[in-house]
Protein backbone atom coordinates (compact mmCIF):
# COMPACT_ATOMS: atom_id res chain seq x y z
CA UNK A 1 0.00 0.00 0.00
CA UNK A 2 1.18 3.50 -0.81
CA UNK A 3 2.19 5.57 2.20
CA UNK A 4 -0.35 8.28 3.04
CA UNK A 5 0.60 11.86 2.23
CA UNK A 6 0.26 14.06 5.32
CA UNK A 7 0.32 17.87 5.48
CA UNK A 8 1.25 19.35 8.87
CA UNK A 9 0.58 23.01 9.62
CA UNK A 10 -0.16 25.30 12.57
CA UNK A 11 -0.83 28.91 13.51
CA UNK A 12 2.02 29.47 15.97
CA UNK A 13 4.48 29.56 13.06
CA UNK A 14 6.95 27.07 11.59
CA UNK A 15 9.52 27.69 14.36
CA UNK A 16 7.11 26.90 17.24
CA UNK A 17 7.86 23.90 19.49
CA UNK A 18 4.43 22.25 19.04
CA UNK A 19 4.73 21.66 15.30
CA UNK A 20 8.18 20.19 15.80
CA UNK A 21 6.99 17.61 18.37
CA UNK A 22 4.01 16.77 16.19
CA UNK A 23 6.13 16.27 13.08
CA UNK A 24 8.60 14.02 14.91
CA UNK A 25 5.77 11.87 16.29
CA UNK A 26 4.07 11.50 12.89
CA UNK A 27 7.17 10.35 10.95
CA UNK A 28 6.24 6.67 10.88
CA UNK A 29 2.72 7.31 9.63
CA UNK A 30 3.35 8.45 6.08
CA UNK A 31 5.12 10.91 3.84
CA UNK A 32 5.15 14.17 5.80
CA UNK A 33 5.18 17.71 4.41
CA UNK A 34 5.30 20.67 6.80
CA UNK A 35 3.81 23.89 5.34
CA UNK A 36 3.28 26.53 8.02
CA UNK A 37 3.18 30.29 8.52
CA UNK A 38 6.59 31.98 8.68
CA UNK A 39 5.50 33.97 11.73
CA UNK A 40 2.87 33.49 14.43
CA UNK A 41 -0.69 33.86 13.14
CA UNK A 42 -2.71 33.20 16.28
CA UNK A 43 -6.34 34.33 16.42
CA UNK A 44 -6.41 35.00 12.68
CA UNK A 45 -9.58 32.93 12.35
CA UNK A 46 -10.26 31.81 8.82
CA UNK A 47 -8.31 34.63 7.19
CA UNK A 48 -6.97 34.13 3.67
CA UNK A 49 -4.59 36.37 1.77
CA UNK A 50 -6.15 37.94 -1.32
CA UNK A 51 -4.42 41.33 -1.54
CA UNK A 52 -0.79 40.25 -1.21
CA UNK A 53 1.33 37.73 -3.05
CA UNK A 54 2.42 34.65 -1.15
CA UNK A 55 6.04 33.51 -0.95
CA UNK A 56 7.51 30.17 0.09
CA UNK A 57 10.76 29.69 2.03
CA UNK A 58 12.53 26.41 2.84
CA UNK A 59 13.24 26.12 6.56
CA UNK A 60 15.74 23.96 8.49
CA UNK A 61 15.32 22.98 12.13
CA UNK A 62 17.89 21.13 14.26
CA UNK A 63 20.25 21.26 11.29
CA UNK A 64 17.94 19.40 8.90
CA UNK A 65 15.34 20.37 6.30
CA UNK A 66 12.06 20.73 8.19
CA UNK A 67 9.48 22.27 5.89
CA UNK A 68 8.08 25.19 3.91
CA UNK A 69 7.27 28.56 5.46
CA UNK A 70 4.61 30.77 3.85
CA UNK A 71 4.14 34.51 4.49
CA UNK A 72 0.41 33.96 5.01
CA UNK A 73 -2.22 32.45 7.25
CA UNK A 74 -2.85 28.81 8.22
CA UNK A 75 -5.64 28.60 5.61
CA UNK A 76 -3.21 29.95 2.98
CA UNK A 77 -0.72 27.23 3.95
CA UNK A 78 -3.30 24.50 3.37
CA UNK A 79 -4.36 25.90 -0.01
CA UNK A 80 -0.86 26.69 -1.28
CA UNK A 81 0.66 23.55 0.24
CA UNK A 82 -1.89 21.25 -1.38
CA UNK A 83 -1.82 22.94 -4.79
CA UNK A 84 1.81 24.07 -5.24
CA UNK A 85 4.11 22.26 -2.79
CA UNK A 86 2.85 18.72 -2.26
CA UNK A 87 2.85 16.34 -5.26
CA UNK A 88 -0.95 15.97 -4.86
CA UNK A 89 -3.70 16.75 -2.33
CA UNK A 90 -2.75 15.20 1.02
CA UNK A 91 -4.62 12.24 2.49
CA UNK A 92 -4.66 13.91 5.90
CA UNK A 93 -4.03 17.33 7.42
CA UNK A 94 -2.94 17.77 11.03
CA UNK A 95 -2.82 21.30 12.43
CA UNK A 96 -0.93 22.03 15.66
CA UNK A 97 0.11 21.39 18.27
CA UNK A 98 -1.22 24.76 19.30
CA UNK A 99 -0.03 26.47 22.44
CA UNK A 100 -3.30 27.39 24.19
CA UNK A 101 -6.75 25.79 24.17
CA UNK A 102 -9.12 26.03 21.20
CA UNK A 103 -12.40 25.25 22.90
CA UNK A 104 -15.85 26.86 23.16
CA UNK A 105 -16.14 30.25 21.43
CA UNK A 106 -12.37 30.35 20.90
CA UNK A 107 -12.80 27.78 18.12
CA UNK A 108 -14.06 30.50 15.77
CA UNK A 109 -11.00 32.72 16.35
CA UNK A 110 -8.55 29.87 15.98
CA UNK A 111 -6.08 29.76 13.13
CA UNK A 112 -5.24 26.18 14.14
CA UNK A 113 -8.82 25.02 13.62
CA UNK A 114 -9.23 27.13 10.48
CA UNK A 115 -6.39 25.23 8.80
CA UNK A 116 -8.20 21.97 9.48
CA UNK A 117 -11.50 23.53 8.32
CA UNK A 118 -9.82 24.55 5.07
CA UNK A 119 -8.80 20.92 4.67
CA UNK A 120 -12.35 19.68 5.11
CA UNK A 121 -13.64 22.21 2.57
CA UNK A 122 -11.16 20.68 0.12
CA UNK A 123 -12.48 17.22 1.05
CA UNK A 124 -9.37 16.20 3.02
CA UNK A 125 -9.79 14.56 6.47
CA UNK A 126 -8.31 16.97 9.01
CA UNK A 127 -7.45 17.21 12.70
CA UNK A 128 -6.65 20.25 14.87
CA UNK A 129 -4.68 19.70 18.09
CA UNK A 130 -4.07 22.12 20.96
CA UNK A 131 -2.74 21.93 24.50
CA UNK A 132 -4.53 23.93 27.15
CA UNK A 133 -1.68 26.14 28.27
CA UNK A 134 -0.10 29.27 26.86
CA UNK A 135 3.08 28.83 28.86
CA UNK A 136 3.83 25.14 29.52
CA UNK A 137 5.24 23.47 26.47
CA UNK A 138 5.19 19.76 27.13
CA UNK A 139 3.93 18.33 23.85
CA UNK A 140 5.00 14.66 24.07
CA UNK A 141 1.65 13.18 25.10
CA UNK A 142 -0.35 15.40 22.73
CA UNK A 143 1.95 14.39 19.87
CA UNK A 144 1.57 10.69 20.63
CA UNK A 145 -2.21 11.07 20.95
CA UNK A 146 -2.39 12.96 17.64
CA UNK A 147 -0.53 10.15 15.96
CA UNK A 148 -2.97 7.53 17.28
CA UNK A 149 -5.95 9.63 16.22
CA UNK A 150 -4.41 10.27 12.80
CA UNK A 151 -4.18 6.51 12.25
CA UNK A 152 -7.86 6.13 13.15
CA UNK A 153 -8.84 8.95 10.78
CA UNK A 154 -6.80 7.43 7.95
CA UNK A 155 -8.55 4.10 8.57
CA UNK A 156 -12.15 5.33 9.19
CA UNK A 157 -12.34 8.60 7.26
CA UNK A 158 -14.50 11.49 8.46
CA UNK A 159 -17.99 12.68 7.43
CA UNK A 160 -18.30 15.41 4.81
CA UNK A 161 -16.92 18.79 5.89
CA UNK A 162 -16.16 17.54 9.40
CA UNK A 163 -12.88 17.86 11.28
CA UNK A 164 -11.79 16.64 14.71
CA UNK A 165 -10.83 19.35 17.18
CA UNK A 166 -8.61 17.92 19.93
CA UNK A 167 -7.72 19.72 23.17
CA UNK A 168 -5.25 18.14 25.57
CA UNK A 169 -4.99 19.27 29.21
CA UNK A 170 -1.64 20.77 30.18
CA UNK A 171 -0.77 18.23 32.87
CA UNK A 172 1.73 15.37 32.99
CA UNK A 173 0.61 12.27 31.08
CA UNK A 174 -0.06 10.26 34.24
CA UNK A 175 -2.55 12.87 35.43
CA UNK A 176 -4.68 12.72 32.27
CA UNK A 177 -7.89 10.94 33.16
CA UNK A 178 -9.38 9.89 29.83
CA UNK A 179 -10.73 10.90 26.45
CA UNK A 180 -14.23 12.32 25.94
CA UNK A 181 -16.16 12.95 22.71
CA UNK A 182 -17.44 16.48 23.28
CA UNK A 183 -19.41 19.33 21.80
CA UNK A 184 -18.37 22.96 21.41
CA UNK A 185 -19.23 24.97 24.52
CA UNK A 186 -20.65 28.48 24.60
CA UNK A 187 -18.02 29.80 27.01
CA UNK A 188 -16.49 33.09 25.92
CA UNK A 189 -14.38 35.94 27.17
CA UNK A 190 -16.03 38.96 28.74
CA UNK A 191 -14.11 41.60 26.81
CA UNK A 192 -12.25 44.36 28.49
CA UNK A 193 -9.66 46.77 27.13
CA UNK A 194 -6.62 48.03 28.96
CA UNK A 195 -6.37 51.69 27.93
CA UNK A 196 -2.85 53.14 28.01
CA UNK A 197 -0.91 56.15 26.79
CA UNK A 198 2.25 55.63 24.74
CA UNK A 199 5.52 57.62 25.26
CA UNK A 200 4.34 60.04 22.57
CA UNK A 201 1.13 60.83 24.45
CA UNK A 202 -1.17 58.82 22.18
CA UNK A 203 -3.86 56.50 23.52
CA UNK A 204 -3.87 52.81 22.70
CA UNK A 205 -5.82 49.74 23.84
CA UNK A 206 -4.90 46.13 24.62
CA UNK A 207 -7.62 43.53 24.27
CA UNK A 208 -7.97 41.58 27.50
CA UNK A 209 -10.88 39.84 29.26
CA UNK A 210 -12.12 37.30 31.73
CA UNK A 211 -13.10 33.79 30.76
CA UNK A 212 -16.76 32.98 31.32
CA UNK A 213 -18.12 29.43 31.70
CA UNK A 214 -21.61 29.33 30.18
CA UNK A 215 -22.33 25.59 30.09
CA UNK A 216 -22.64 22.64 32.35
CA UNK A 217 -22.62 18.92 31.55
CA UNK A 218 -20.05 16.21 31.00
CA UNK A 219 -19.62 16.61 27.25
CA UNK A 220 -18.57 20.26 26.86
CA UNK A 221 -15.11 20.79 25.39
CA UNK A 222 -13.68 23.39 27.77
CA UNK A 223 -15.16 21.78 30.88
CA UNK A 224 -13.81 18.35 29.94
CA UNK A 225 -10.29 19.78 29.53
CA UNK A 226 -10.57 21.46 32.95
CA UNK A 227 -11.28 17.98 34.35
CA UNK A 228 -7.89 16.82 33.00
CA UNK A 229 -9.44 14.85 30.15
CA UNK A 230 -8.69 15.02 26.43
CA UNK A 231 -11.59 16.54 24.48
CA UNK A 232 -12.35 15.45 20.90
CA UNK A 233 -15.09 17.50 19.18
CA UNK A 234 -16.37 16.85 15.65
CA UNK A 235 -16.62 20.30 14.06
CA UNK A 236 -18.63 21.12 10.92
CA UNK A 237 -18.83 24.52 9.26
CA UNK A 238 -22.51 24.38 8.35
CA UNK A 239 -23.55 27.66 9.91
CA UNK A 240 -27.25 27.70 9.05
CA UNK A 241 -29.56 27.95 12.05
CA UNK A 242 -32.09 25.50 10.59
CA UNK A 243 -34.40 25.68 13.60
CA UNK A 244 -35.02 29.40 13.03
CA UNK A 245 -35.90 29.24 9.33
CA UNK A 246 -39.65 28.68 9.68
CA UNK A 247 -39.97 31.44 12.27
CA UNK A 248 -38.00 33.84 10.08
CA UNK A 249 -40.30 33.14 7.14
CA UNK A 250 -43.17 34.47 9.25
CA UNK A 251 -41.46 37.87 9.61
CA UNK A 252 -42.81 38.75 6.19
CA UNK A 253 -39.70 40.59 5.04
CA UNK A 254 -40.62 42.83 2.11
CA UNK A 255 -38.67 44.19 -0.79
CA UNK A 256 -38.95 47.71 0.60
CA UNK B 1 -39.15 55.29 24.09
CA UNK B 2 -35.40 55.66 24.03
CA UNK B 3 -33.85 55.59 20.57
CA UNK B 4 -32.02 52.34 19.86
CA UNK B 5 -28.23 52.48 19.85
CA UNK B 6 -26.84 51.09 16.59
CA UNK B 7 -23.24 50.15 15.77
CA UNK B 8 -22.33 50.10 12.08
CA UNK B 9 -19.14 48.43 10.90
CA UNK B 10 -17.74 46.65 7.83
CA UNK B 11 -14.63 44.96 6.46
CA UNK B 12 -14.01 47.14 3.40
CA UNK B 13 -12.77 49.95 5.67
CA UNK B 14 -14.32 53.17 6.97
CA UNK B 15 -13.75 55.01 3.66
CA UNK B 16 -15.64 52.44 1.53
CA UNK B 17 -18.82 53.53 -0.30
CA UNK B 18 -21.03 50.75 1.12
CA UNK B 19 -20.73 51.79 4.76
CA UNK B 20 -21.51 55.38 3.80
CA UNK B 21 -24.75 54.47 2.00
CA UNK B 22 -25.75 52.19 4.88
CA UNK B 23 -25.10 54.86 7.51
CA UNK B 24 -27.10 57.46 5.60
CA UNK B 25 -30.06 55.09 5.22
CA UNK B 26 -30.06 54.11 8.90
CA UNK B 27 -30.06 57.66 10.31
CA UNK B 28 -33.77 57.74 11.17
CA UNK B 29 -33.66 54.43 13.01
CA UNK B 30 -31.70 55.32 16.12
CA UNK B 31 -28.49 56.75 17.50
CA UNK B 32 -25.79 55.64 15.08
CA UNK B 33 -22.11 55.00 15.82
CA UNK B 34 -19.76 53.96 13.00
CA UNK B 35 -16.71 51.98 14.18
CA UNK B 36 -14.89 50.38 11.27
CA UNK B 37 -11.41 49.26 10.19
CA UNK B 38 -9.11 52.06 9.05
CA UNK B 39 -8.08 50.01 5.99
CA UNK B 40 -9.68 47.19 4.04
CA UNK B 41 -9.81 43.91 5.98
CA UNK B 42 -11.54 41.63 3.48
CA UNK B 43 -11.27 37.86 3.93
CA UNK B 44 -9.85 38.24 7.43
CA UNK B 45 -12.45 35.81 8.76
CA UNK B 46 -12.92 36.01 12.50
CA UNK B 47 -9.46 37.44 13.18
CA UNK B 48 -8.92 39.41 16.36
CA UNK B 49 -5.85 41.43 17.32
CA UNK B 50 -4.04 40.07 20.36
CA UNK B 51 -0.40 40.91 19.65
CA UNK B 52 -0.71 44.59 18.74
CA UNK B 53 -2.27 47.55 20.48
CA UNK B 54 -5.39 49.06 18.93
CA UNK B 55 -5.73 52.76 18.18
CA UNK B 56 -8.83 54.82 17.41
CA UNK B 57 -9.00 57.70 14.94
CA UNK B 58 -11.92 60.10 14.34
CA UNK B 59 -12.83 60.23 10.66
CA UNK B 60 -14.75 62.84 8.63
CA UNK B 61 -16.55 62.11 5.37
CA UNK B 62 -18.20 64.66 3.10
CA UNK B 63 -16.96 67.37 5.45
CA UNK B 64 -18.73 66.02 8.54
CA UNK B 65 -17.81 63.73 11.42
CA UNK B 66 -18.56 60.19 10.24
CA UNK B 67 -17.16 57.71 12.75
CA UNK B 68 -14.26 55.97 14.46
CA UNK B 69 -11.55 54.09 12.57
CA UNK B 70 -9.68 51.27 14.31
CA UNK B 71 -6.35 49.78 13.17
CA UNK B 72 -7.76 46.29 13.54
CA UNK B 73 -10.24 43.77 12.19
CA UNK B 74 -14.05 43.93 11.99
CA UNK B 75 -14.31 41.75 15.13
CA UNK B 76 -11.94 44.16 16.92
CA UNK B 77 -14.20 47.07 15.92
CA UNK B 78 -17.24 45.39 17.48
CA UNK B 79 -15.43 44.58 20.73
CA UNK B 80 -13.65 47.93 21.08
CA UNK B 81 -16.62 49.94 19.82
CA UNK B 82 -19.02 48.34 22.30
CA UNK B 83 -16.70 48.54 25.29
CA UNK B 84 -14.74 51.79 24.77
CA UNK B 85 -16.48 54.06 22.22
CA UNK B 86 -20.24 53.65 22.56
CA UNK B 87 -21.86 54.73 25.84
CA UNK B 88 -23.14 51.15 26.34
CA UNK B 89 -23.51 47.91 24.35
CA UNK B 90 -25.49 48.63 21.17
CA UNK B 91 -29.03 47.34 20.63
CA UNK B 92 -28.16 46.33 17.10
CA UNK B 93 -25.07 45.82 14.92
CA UNK B 94 -25.20 46.14 11.14
CA UNK B 95 -22.09 45.15 9.18
CA UNK B 96 -21.68 46.22 5.56
CA UNK B 97 -22.60 46.96 2.94
CA UNK B 98 -19.90 44.67 1.66
CA UNK B 99 -18.66 44.87 -1.90
CA UNK B 100 -18.85 41.23 -3.05
CA UNK B 101 -21.13 38.33 -2.05
CA UNK B 102 -20.77 36.51 1.27
CA UNK B 103 -22.59 33.30 0.44
CA UNK B 104 -21.87 29.55 0.65
CA UNK B 105 -18.32 28.71 1.81
CA UNK B 106 -17.30 32.37 1.53
CA UNK B 107 -19.27 33.04 4.71
CA UNK B 108 -16.46 31.58 6.80
CA UNK B 109 -13.80 33.81 5.23
CA UNK B 110 -15.91 36.94 5.54
CA UNK B 111 -14.88 39.81 7.79
CA UNK B 112 -18.33 41.32 7.24
CA UNK B 113 -20.08 38.29 8.68
CA UNK B 114 -17.49 37.89 11.46
CA UNK B 115 -18.34 41.35 12.78
CA UNK B 116 -21.99 40.33 13.04
CA UNK B 117 -20.96 37.00 14.59
CA UNK B 118 -18.94 38.87 17.20
CA UNK B 119 -22.10 40.83 17.97
CA UNK B 120 -24.15 37.67 18.51
CA UNK B 121 -21.47 36.24 20.82
CA UNK B 122 -21.88 39.39 22.91
CA UNK B 123 -25.67 38.84 22.87
CA UNK B 124 -26.38 41.74 20.48
CA UNK B 125 -28.77 41.18 17.51
CA UNK B 126 -26.69 41.55 14.35
CA UNK B 127 -27.05 41.70 10.58
CA UNK B 128 -24.43 41.34 7.81
CA UNK B 129 -25.22 42.83 4.38
CA UNK B 130 -23.38 42.34 1.08
CA UNK B 131 -24.03 43.08 -2.57
CA UNK B 132 -23.07 40.44 -5.09
CA UNK B 133 -20.58 42.42 -7.12
CA UNK B 134 -16.95 43.39 -6.62
CA UNK B 135 -17.12 46.22 -9.15
CA UNK B 136 -20.61 47.75 -9.34
CA UNK B 137 -21.25 50.01 -6.40
CA UNK B 138 -24.95 50.81 -6.39
CA UNK B 139 -25.89 50.47 -2.74
CA UNK B 140 -29.21 52.37 -2.55
CA UNK B 141 -31.54 49.37 -2.61
CA UNK B 142 -29.36 47.29 -0.28
CA UNK B 143 -29.23 50.22 2.17
CA UNK B 144 -32.99 50.64 2.12
CA UNK B 145 -33.51 46.90 2.53
CA UNK B 146 -31.05 46.80 5.47
CA UNK B 147 -32.98 49.55 7.14
CA UNK B 148 -36.28 47.67 6.83
CA UNK B 149 -34.70 44.46 8.14
CA UNK B 150 -33.03 46.34 11.00
CA UNK B 151 -36.45 47.59 12.09
CA UNK B 152 -37.80 44.02 12.06
CA UNK B 153 -34.82 42.78 14.08
CA UNK B 154 -35.23 45.57 16.64
CA UNK B 155 -38.90 44.62 16.94
CA UNK B 156 -38.65 40.80 16.89
CA UNK B 157 -35.18 40.11 18.27
CA UNK B 158 -33.14 37.13 17.08
CA UNK B 159 -32.53 33.67 18.60
CA UNK B 160 -29.44 33.11 20.74
CA UNK B 161 -26.12 33.41 18.86
CA UNK B 162 -27.91 33.86 15.52
CA UNK B 163 -27.29 36.61 12.97
CA UNK B 164 -28.95 37.38 9.65
CA UNK B 165 -26.67 37.22 6.61
CA UNK B 166 -28.14 39.24 3.73
CA UNK B 167 -26.93 39.10 0.13
CA UNK B 168 -28.40 41.46 -2.46
CA UNK B 169 -28.04 40.83 -6.21
CA UNK B 170 -26.09 43.50 -8.09
CA UNK B 171 -28.88 44.52 -10.45
CA UNK B 172 -31.10 47.61 -10.60
CA UNK B 173 -33.88 47.63 -8.01
CA UNK B 174 -36.63 47.00 -10.57
CA UNK B 175 -34.93 43.74 -11.64
CA UNK B 176 -34.85 42.28 -8.12
CA UNK B 177 -37.42 39.51 -8.00
CA UNK B 178 -38.06 38.92 -4.32
CA UNK B 179 -36.67 37.91 -0.94
CA UNK B 180 -35.96 34.30 0.04
CA UNK B 181 -35.10 32.84 3.46
CA UNK B 182 -32.14 30.64 2.59
CA UNK B 183 -29.51 28.28 3.95
CA UNK B 184 -25.75 28.42 3.52
CA UNK B 185 -24.68 26.59 0.36
CA UNK B 186 -21.67 24.32 0.01
CA UNK B 187 -20.34 26.10 -3.09
CA UNK B 188 -16.64 26.94 -2.90
CA UNK B 189 -13.75 28.03 -5.01
CA UNK B 190 -11.56 25.44 -6.68
CA UNK B 191 -8.22 26.89 -5.66
CA UNK B 192 -5.52 27.71 -8.12
CA UNK B 193 -2.39 29.78 -7.76
CA UNK B 194 -0.93 32.07 -10.37
CA UNK B 195 2.84 31.56 -10.05
CA UNK B 196 4.95 34.55 -11.11
CA UNK B 197 8.50 35.84 -10.83
CA UNK B 198 9.12 39.33 -9.44
CA UNK B 199 11.61 41.85 -10.98
CA UNK B 200 14.24 40.56 -8.54
CA UNK B 201 13.89 36.99 -9.80
CA UNK B 202 11.97 35.68 -6.80
CA UNK B 203 8.90 33.47 -7.12
CA UNK B 204 5.54 34.53 -5.71
CA UNK B 205 1.96 33.26 -5.89
CA UNK B 206 -1.43 34.92 -6.24
CA UNK B 207 -4.42 33.02 -4.90
CA UNK B 208 -7.05 32.65 -7.61
CA UNK B 209 -9.71 30.05 -8.40
CA UNK B 210 -12.90 29.08 -10.11
CA UNK B 211 -16.27 29.22 -8.38
CA UNK B 212 -17.96 25.83 -8.04
CA UNK B 213 -21.69 25.36 -7.52
CA UNK B 214 -22.23 22.29 -5.33
CA UNK B 215 -25.93 22.57 -4.47
CA UNK B 216 -29.30 22.65 -6.09
CA UNK B 217 -32.66 23.73 -4.71
CA UNK B 218 -34.59 26.95 -4.26
CA UNK B 219 -33.32 27.87 -0.79
CA UNK B 220 -29.53 28.03 -1.26
CA UNK B 221 -27.97 31.44 -0.63
CA UNK B 222 -25.67 31.76 -3.66
CA UNK B 223 -28.19 30.22 -6.09
CA UNK B 224 -30.96 32.54 -4.90
CA UNK B 225 -28.76 35.60 -5.48
CA UNK B 226 -27.94 34.33 -8.98
CA UNK B 227 -31.71 34.33 -9.63
CA UNK B 228 -31.79 38.07 -8.82
CA UNK B 229 -33.41 37.54 -5.42
CA UNK B 230 -32.29 38.82 -2.04
CA UNK B 231 -31.06 36.00 0.19
CA UNK B 232 -31.51 36.14 4.00
CA UNK B 233 -29.78 33.29 5.88
CA UNK B 234 -29.94 32.81 9.66
CA UNK B 235 -26.36 31.96 10.68
CA UNK B 236 -25.36 30.37 13.99
CA UNK B 237 -21.81 29.60 15.07
CA UNK B 238 -22.54 26.27 16.75
CA UNK B 239 -19.96 24.20 14.93
CA UNK B 240 -20.53 20.80 16.53
CA UNK B 241 -21.42 18.02 14.09
CA UNK B 242 -23.99 16.47 16.42
CA UNK B 243 -24.95 13.73 13.98
CA UNK B 244 -21.42 12.29 14.05
CA UNK B 245 -20.97 12.12 17.82
CA UNK B 246 -22.39 8.61 18.36
CA UNK B 247 -20.38 7.19 15.46
CA UNK B 248 -17.19 8.83 16.78
CA UNK B 249 -17.74 7.30 20.22
CA UNK B 250 -17.54 3.86 18.56
CA UNK B 251 -14.01 4.57 17.30
CA UNK B 252 -12.74 3.63 20.74
CA UNK B 253 -10.08 6.33 20.89
CA UNK B 254 -7.52 5.38 23.53
CA UNK B 255 -5.21 7.39 25.70
CA UNK B 256 -2.18 6.04 23.85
Amino acid sequence: MKKPLILITNDDGIYAPGIYSLTQAMQGLGEIFVVAPLVEKSAVGHAITLSDPLRVLEVNREGKFFGYAVNGTPADCVKLGSKCILPRNPDLIVSGINQGPNTATNVIYSGTVSAAAEGTIMGIPSIAVSIASFTKSEFAFAAKFSCQLAELVLKNGLPERTLLNVNVPAVPENEIEGVVITRQGKGRYEEAFDKRVDPNGRTYYWLTGKRMILDNGNDIDDLVVMQNKVSVTPIKYDLTNYSFIEELKKWNIKME
